[in-house]
């Protein structure tokens, strides 16, 4: 095997993946854990890191980390405060560097983005973008990213004009598993996706006026589990499309994701004349880990 | 004491309140539990009606309780279907009286009321809108119940001609409680009306959209938890009363609730020019029992 050049890490709140990367920028190894930043204390983050990645350490030599995500909130391994936009997605001159006791490792863990008004935040997805800027840095437009809360940011020559967050994931598993909705929607089946269609065309109503209808349905009408989750789905990811500012209509969008999440808003998109791009979330990350690295080993 | 008359039954999904009557309307006793419809299986609704109320019951004849609320659903005593709007609040002819054991008793069972477009249903509320009408029979309006599920219906020439329910209660709870926000709103003070009001006043940019930024504005202005609370009350009282259907506009409103939560929609109605009027749920509960009752003892 090709000797490990460096490591990138991606530590959010539920999860921790880790690369091991050659000098060529080739992925020799790869591990995860579920040991994210919401389950350690201050002192845990350094042993969760080594039980992933201390067999790719060489002892006779310091072996640089490069991390991003929630490892960087306050709750995290060492705070490294937000850099505030128009600004570069990744702030390498305010990278944060924890202290650690095995002499094997240096960590560096990039910044988030924060925005004053509307107040946002971020941290991970200002990697992301950045190895999007990595493949093409004049790339101006929109940069979708689906998840729990799903960021929207403006990209210009190079910098982060500005981001938005919706917490359209976080309210679907709210509103379906536990709300007085979830009676209608049990199961886990596909999208279906008249009713997804459904959903996303109810988005102009005001949304707490529309959900309680679900429920309506499933008792006068028998509307199917599956259906129902697929409407509420539609539901919230339009009443998200919709409620982008206005200033960012007609830009091109390029939605960072994976497999059926990525599709469905790449669709939603679709349904409203906007051709999206797609691209993986993982090689992007890792596009984006490997720009911080070459500032940081070209900074060192 | 005097004889008791009759006993009115408010049962819910979660409480379970009765109150003895004499032959005049006058609260003789009153007694509540927290044997709602929700934690009942089918054969346990005669108990725990009588664990109330056995005292109040006369052996030598049969007294008459009127029932209101989730006891009829599809998961309570025994079905009472929906009568369906444009109607008078209490479809009588449809009363279900599920089968009992003591002779002592016969139950009276109000149903609910559906509309097929859009979909909704109610159950309880048909009675306090009946309480009102038995007051001011001409009564020509909106009526407003809030709640965990807020009910808003048009009254007019003694029907109810269409309705429509906000989970604004629901959602304020789940994203207070279990979201990502729970974090900026510990505690349980009072509401602080000037954070209140800015929540209304943002309710003209889409829920989504808007949710975040109490957790943004609270890691990075300190927005204290207080404050954040009563923020998020304001935005999502604000996006109910920005989602009441067009035709509504212009037509008096009556906010039928107690203490501060009929308080805070009051004011919420004001800040948009409305001025509404307040009645209090459980007198017009009462009054709406009662006026059932006189209608069963009429046709009986």
């Amino acid at each position: 095997m090709s000797e490990v050049s460096w490591i990138a890490v991606d530590w959010g709140t539920t999860q921790l993946r880790a690369w091991a990367l050659s000098g060529s920028g080739e992925v020799l190894q790869h591990a995860a854990s579920a040991r994210g930043m919401g389950s350690l204390a201050v002192d845990q983050f350094e042993g969760a890191l080594l039980e992933l990645i201390d067999g790719w350490l060489d002892a006779a030599r310091v072996t640089e980390v490069v991390a991003c995500g929630m490892v960087g909130a306050r709750q995290g391994w060492r705070e490294a405060p937000y850099a505030e936009v128009p600004c570069a997605p990744q702030a390498m001159a305010q990278v944060i560097r924890p202290e650690v006791s095995d002499k094997r490792l240096r960590v560096s863990i990039i910044p988030g983005l924060c925005q004053r008004a509307p107040a946002d935040v971020l941290r991970g997805e200002e990697t992301q973008i950045a190895g999007l800027l990595a493949a093409r840095p004049d790339y101006h437009g929109l940069v979708c990213l689906p998840g729990t809360h799903s960021k929207w940011a403006e990209v210009r020559e190079g910098q982060v004009l500005g981001f938005q967050t919706f917490m359209t994931g976080e309210l679907f598993a709210l509103l379906s598993g536990q709300s007085v909705l979830r009676h209608g929607m049990q199961g886990d089946g596909p999208l279906e996706l008249p009713a997804f269609d459904m959903g996303l065309r109810a988005a102009e109503r005001p949304l707490l006026g529309t959900l309680f209808g679900l429920r309506a349905e499933s008792l006068l009408e028998g509307l199917a589990p599956g259906a129902a989750r697929s409407r509420l789905s539609g539901l919230l990811i339009g009443q998200e499309l919709a409620g982008l500012p206005e200033r960012w209509q007609g830009l091109p969008v390029c939605v960072i994701g994976d497999g059926e999440a990525a599709e469905r808003y790449r669709h939603a998109l679709a349904t409203l004349n906007i051709a999206a791009q797609t691209l993986g979330a993982e090689q992007v990350t890792l596009a984006g880990l490997a720009a911080a690295h070459q500032q940081i080993r070209g900074g060192t």
